[in-house]
């Protein structure tokens, strides 16, 4: 259940359509998942993120699986449903393994655990920590 | 200002300073930060979840520093001021450059912006997403 | 599936059920949403709330359309499902356009993004912020 | 203490100094924040980011004033200290009465409260709040 | 630094300062804490609020120390440093042990830690579960 | 919807199926949860966290009760769906009444309500708060 239409190629906007269809170009898929159905209810926001995406997430000084699961742990620890479902997926289109998803899950916790910690005791910030 | 006291060597138990002690060997350091001396007020607790961050943090199926960018990216989606400080601090020993901490921001920015927008819409989640 | 029982009329207790009533005579219709049928397990707890609620949500410095906006915003940014799905109604039901729904998402996306990155940056508040 | 350097106009590259004098030259003012001059590290995030944010919060189908007080609702949600002040200082720059304050804490207030119990009680979505 | 003024007892209006005197007197001190000196910008917000705040922390079914431990676990998780630091000394009023404040801890961090990975991995809610 | 393979014991590694059957042994019943079934795709990062679980939801200083009211408290601000009802069944196997039930509802919401407002107060932290 969502509170804007999930528009199908048939209710979406001209604009929305070719946004669909740039999406399919990109991916090399036919599939347009409900994200992109649900956002193209306002296409120019819509394409304006897609493009900010594309240059967000692609190769740099990180690499585009390190994203993703950068993009999970912030995902998880704001408890959006819809991005650790489809960024998981697209971790392991990126190739994600076994071991890595394993040490991701541990990784994760092991820092939901401490920052409930460091909040619970209102840990001062050590001096040396400061930005030069 | 902490919620129970930040330890001195003067001040923490026997088992307290033993788990500093461990700390200075292992890191190569005299410093031990505010973290381990608020916790150590449970020497116990504290000793236990160092031997585990070993464990979590060395290397594995994930290097080390992108462990550090996952600690950081669940940090500041938890408003954790410490870990925030703590871990940037800690990527940054372990190698992070000025252009992995720039993406690493861009990342974080994105995924929350998404988030947003994917609890907003209440998006479904897409059936080809299910874990097979 | 809720961790307490949602309440048919036939189910619910005789304050419970007047609060039930109260809400229809209010709002014009035979309709009792699933969060009072829930609290109502609760009928003094859920009696104050609908008072407070209606006292806090009337016209007043801020027209109960921005009123309902606000409330969507903390909603999403708190990921409650229910909140988001109902107060979204009850923003349409005010008279919300598709236009300003657009730009209510676009508002807290771009606050998101820049949480997050006020948060990772942990940027030093201004002095000149600060109350008089 | 910040997590990259606050930069003075003397520590920033040219990139940095040319978006300084931009925000200077659009709110009329000597004074940049710190915001910027920390985001200022990376030019090219901190000019994109700065064009979209003039985009989003410009008069539209809501007045900015309304959309500081969304601004504000979602910073409160995700705890960051630095946009609660900064925001706040722009809705109080845009108009905001005393009186409107007050009602935008009340209405935070009974949101952050109903969310709780919402997810407490993990009440199930009515099928009439679904999107058309 | 406050979004509000803290209001002294000479800064505060006539029904702020009623409000001060009644927490005296209830409390038997002559400190009032700046929760109440900042909310009482809006005196008949923070009457209301004192008033409901006694009811629902009073002797019930739940014991006080109780409803602290409960207080301080909400406080934490919402990142909110103020009711971190307020609650915990009020929890310390109420008598708590130093082990009882370490169980606190053990248990927040455990519930933390499960929570992102029950987030991570989006276990689907078992049907037992359910409330009859 | 699972991101990894919700685990029948069919499924299950050697390793899961000897902590599947460790559950049962401790709990008295044939019953597995999903959390287990798909935490077991890791099977040592489970019997790790379900033998510190076991120890730190032991009685001690809080009695189990209290310990599974905490528990719900973390994980109803954390927004975690699954956690909400395991724990809450939890509570009602410990024994848990239903005005018990209520009043922790109603803690849960005041938190969350002062929470709110002092974060959007940004409301100063008292010297006296301070632990010794």
């Amino acid at each position: 259940m969502a509170t804007r239409p999930v528009l199908s190629d048939e209710q979406a906007s001209e604009g929305a359509v070719q946004l669909f269809d740039e999406i399919r170009r990109v991916r090399e898929t036919d599939f347009v998942n409900n994200f992109w159905r649900t956002l193209g209810n306002d296409p120019g926001h819509a394409a304006n993120l897609w493009q900010r995406l594309q240059d967000v997430m692609q190769p740099g000084a990180l690499d585009p699986l390190t994203k993703e699961l950068i993009y999970i742990a912030v995902s998880v620890a704001n408890s959006c449903t819809y991005c650790a479902h489809s960024h998981t997926a697209a971790a392991k289109a990126r190739g994600m393994t076994d071991e890595q998803h394993s040490e991701l899950l541990q990784v994760i916790a092991m820092a939901s655990e401490t920052n409930a910690l460091a909040n619970c005791l209102q840990v001062p910030v050590d001096e040396c920590f400061e930005a030069g």
